[in-house]
This record gives structure tokens, C-alpha cells and sequence, in this order.
């Protein structure tokens, strides 16, 4: 019998706005949290929190240098994991980082980050998708309003609101060069969209997305009521958000690049089922299935911090 | 004889950074201005002035209902100086606001701002052009960098730098939804790009520029010489810039539309001649050639204030 659906979008003809079934923050004991209260309840009702360059220079230029490896690299740009430029065939990112490359591993362990989603999630942890992304100045694109859950749950299976994101920052981000915006506070509704999911359409999703994208008239009511934030600041800083928070961001036409690594935290208690679709599963690469392994234990971890 | 082409541009294969060969500030008693010392020593250093709030709430409002009734204008909409959306028809953008409204030619004339233009241009001024625009959310495109004297030069034959622009906010401005930047200082460097000019090449610049754009590593040199500034300002505020300003926008997803009146000053003594391509000038609603006419004098502006 395939799971309930508590969260349906793309199966009606008209957009509605439904409430979020599950806990935002699902540890209970604040007092052993990795982080503040302060910052706790921050998350809890914003839905992300910003934390200032966690990550040294050294350990910023050291992923650095590691895109630059990989864009030489044409075994892996020739790889379904690689997305690269119609164009030029320039690297634009790389998938599934957690599991083909020793450091960044590593970095999905760092308990500098795992712990606090840990915490967060209240459960075992695997990476339900990690990618490094790479957005070049003058032409970057813009990324429309969207949920990832509304996408990680039709299309993947992901059954509950129990996984979160880490943006790593590369480069420093400003206003100016498109930054992620969010709607605080967004992370408490769920936009339920129109239009069915077509076959193999994560091939065109990565480029464009035009199914699962909220309406204007819902995007215009959260907005009303939860305002827009700028998440601007310095490489070496990591934004975690919850998997339901609204977020997108303008094109870049600044000579400023913007590049990340992103790493998607799920508890293992919601580890994805039957997509709620009719159609098969996102490859392996978009959405962890087969090759699913827990991250380290929390004193593991801190052992194997990144130098 | 044609006049001679001190600002060259679209003519060789090569980009190039030339000087400015014209005053930012042509008035010279600056205790006669109608603005501060402090804020012409701005102008003169930044390119740029920001004037906040200078229209009332109750101008804006009327401001924005003359553009509500000419979304209803069919014959408005059918004439060349409309720009629609292609798929729904919906107005962008109306040219030659001056000439043809009678609120809007009021507006052009206002000595709140009609008379600092005079004061930086000193001489008597005209409206090289106009423009009401309406960019609405979650859509909106990005303008890309670009000097507005690199085109009035080349394709409408306007000899020197001695013209600057008006933006009147209708909407409020934000980091967020598209606001222009600027680069402070980049008035004193003309880039002289790559490309002939095609014939009737206006039709489709005004959807998007390709020739006239300045190159990458001209934009990085600026980028790295003056960096950015945001112009995000309140509905009613004027933001005035030197003709030769490098600026651009980037697109807005937001919700929050983004409306503006746009007047281009130009000095009489700096009227259009031929251009400064192969090709015949653009048309008259693009640019002002055989319907020109004099702002009227200061005093005469004065009476005229918008009510």
C-alpha cells in the first residue's frame, strides 16, 4: 500500500496553501543543542539561520581549489553528475560530492554543521542529495521561488518535513550578486501546486522548472504575510534552512561569481519512499535510494574535521 | 563634413577604455545651485544623485493612475511608442511621455528636478527622451550593463557628454526586487565596444542589447576600479545620473512591481547630429530631432508645478 499523502501537490487544478503536519525542530533539549536557544527558536520560527564564517579562508580556498580539479577533470564532466554549460561545456555543478570525493565527505560530516542538523532533525543522518555549485558572474541565472520539499516529496518520496539544507559559501555574497532571498516564516505553509509531473522531467527541471513552481497569487499572499530577507555574507559562512522554506534568487550580472556547496540533511526515520507521483524515481545522483550510508556518529566526526 | 567622433565606439575590433573629454558638472557658481556644494561634489565624483522623496505620495498616486488609464488605451497601445508583452499584450513601456501627456510633460518641466539638471548642464535643455515604465513582479527582466551615451552617440549622434537622466521612483526600490546599480566614478571611463551596428537595430535592442554591450573584461576593470552601489530608494524619490554612468539591474522574481519615470536632459548646445554609425538615426520616439523644444525658462517652470 503506498504511504499516505499528507503533503499533495500536482494533482489538483487549483493552487492551495496547506499547513505543515510535522515539528520544525524535533530535538526537544534545547540545553544540549550545539547552538544558542536564541538561535534555536530563530530557526524554529524563520525557518534558516545564518552562521558567520564557520569555515576558515584556508578551508574555503582548499574547496576552491578542489572545483578548480574538477573542472579539468573530463571523466567526471563527461558523468550524468556533472552540469555543465550547453555552450562552452563549462562546469556549473557537481552532484552527489558526498560520496565521490574524499573531501567533501568529509565536509558533509563536519560537526561543525552535522551536529546542528543533527540536533535539529533529532535522528540519524544521511545526505539526501549534495552538489557544489559554481555560478560564474555577468550572466548568472536567476532561480525562481520554490520549496525543495515540494519537489523532494513528489518526486523522490521524501514522506515528512524532516531534512534541512546546508549552503556553504565559497565566495563572499552580497545583494548585489544574487544571494539567496527567503520569506521567513514560509516554512510553516506548504504551497500545493498545479500540474502534473512529466516523465523524466528532472532533466529539464535542472535547467528550467516550471511544474512544481508556486503561482503568483500564493507567492504574492506569503510574501504579504512574511516579507522577504537577504541571507548576504562572507565565503566561509553556512545557511542552514528547513526543507519548506520559500526561497529563490535574482539572475547575477555582476562581475562577482557566486559558488556554494550544498549539502540536503534527512533523518533516517524519513528516508524517501514511493515518489508521490506516477512516475519512477529521480537517479541516484538527485535523490540518495541504494546508496545510502549514515553519516559518522558525532565523536567520529569531530575526529575527521576537515584541516 | 561629419563632426568630428571623440567618443568612437562599435568601430574597431578591439574593446577599449577611453578618458572623458567633457565636464560631469557644467555650471561653475556653485553658490547659485539649486542643491549643496555637498551634494554637487557627489554628483561630480559618483555620476550620480539620489534625491529622496522629492514627489508627494499624492503625485505618485496620480502619477500611476495616468499609467493605469493608458493600459486602456488601445490606440496607445497600438502606436510605436508602446512596447507590449509579447504574449499578453500587457504595457512595459511607453516612450515620448513628454510630448504627448500633458501630466507627464508637466512632470518633465518641474524645477524640482528640471532645474538641477540645468544648473549641472548649464544651458537652456530639452527632452532627448522619455519613457513611463512598468516592470511587474515576479518576471522581470534584467537590464544588462550599459553608458546610455555609448547609444544615444552612436545611433542617435548626441556629440558630447553633456546630458543626464531623471528616474522618478513610482514604486518603491528595493535590494530585492531589481533596483538599479551603479558604478560610482565609471562616468570619467568611456568604453568603447565591439560590433557594427545592424540596420534597425533599435527594434530589437529594446528587448535586448547585444552590440553597444561592454565586454567582460571591461566591466571587471570598472568593477575593480569604482565596485557597486545600490540606488534602492522610496516611491517619489529622483535618482539623477551623468549620460555616461555604467549601470545596469538585475531581474525580479519578487512580487514587488517596479514602475518608473524616466527624462533624459540634454543641452541645446548638444543637440543630435548625424550618427556616429552607417546606419540613419533611430526614430523620433527614441529620440528627439525634428520635434524639439525648449523646457520652458525657470521662472515660467515654477508656475507650473505639478499639483
Amino acid at each position: 500500500m503506498p504511504a499516505k499523502d499528507l503533503y499533495p501537490s500536482r494533482t489538483s487544478a487549483q493552487p492551495v496553501i496547506l499547513d505543515r503536519q510535522d515539528p520544525v525542530i524535533h530535538g526537544t533539549d534545547f540545553s544540549a543543542a550545539p547552538i544558542s536557544e536564541e538561535q534555536l527558536n530563530q530557526y524554529d520560527e524563520k525557518g534558516f539561520l545564518l552562521l558567520p564564517e564557520v569555515f576558515s579562508r584556508a578551508e574555503v580556498s582548499r574547496f576552491l581549489n578542489e572545483l578548480q580539479q574538477m573542472q579539468q577533470n573530463q571523466t567526471l564532466l563527461d558523468s550524468e553528475r556533472a552540469i555543465t554549460e550547453p555552450g562552452s561545456g563549462a562546469l556549473r555543478s557537481v552532484f552527489q560530492i558526498h560520496q565521490y570525493n574524499d573531501l567533501f565527505s568529509q565536509v558533509a560530516a563536519d560537526p561543525r554543521v552535522a551536529d546542528i542538523a543533527r540536533f535539529i532533525l533529532d535522528d540519524d543522518l544521511y545526505i539526501h542529495q549534495s552538489r557544489l555549485n559554481f555560478k560564474p558572474g555577468f550572466n548568472g541565472r536567476e532561480f525562481y521561488w520554490h520549496s525543495d520539499f515540494e519537489t523532494w516529496h513528489v518526486e523522490d518520496g521524501m514522506p515528512r518535513m524532516r531534512a534541512l539544507s546546508a549552503s556553504i559559501l565559497l565566495t563572499d555574497n552580497s545583494d548585489f550578486n544574487g544571494s539567496l532571498m527567503v520569506m521567513p516564516g514560509s516554512h510553516r505553509q506548504y504551497v500545493s501546486c498545479v500540474g502534473e509531473t512529466p516523465e523524466g522531467y528532472y532533466r529539464n527541471s535542472l535547467q528550467q522548472q516550471t511544474v512544481g513552481t508556486p503561482d503568483n497569487h500564493s507567492l504574492a499572499s506569503l510574501h504579504k504575510e512574511f516579507g522577504l530577507e537577504s541571507t548576504a555574507a562572507p565565503a566561509g559562512s553556512v545557511l542552514l534552512f528547513d526543507c519548506n522554506l520559500m526561497h529563490g534568487s535574482n539572475g547575477n550580472i555582476t562581475p562577482m561569481p557566486r559558488s556554494n556547496l550544498f549539502f540536503v540533511y534527512n533523518a533516517v526515520s524519513n528516508r524517501c519512499v514511493a515518489p508521490f507521483c506516477n512516475q519512477p524515481p529521480r537517479p541516484e545522483f538527485l535523490a540518495t535510494r541504494e546508496t545510502f550510508s549514515l553519516l559518522p556518529a558525532r565523536n567520529n566526526a569531530r575526529e575527521r574535521k576537515v584541516g
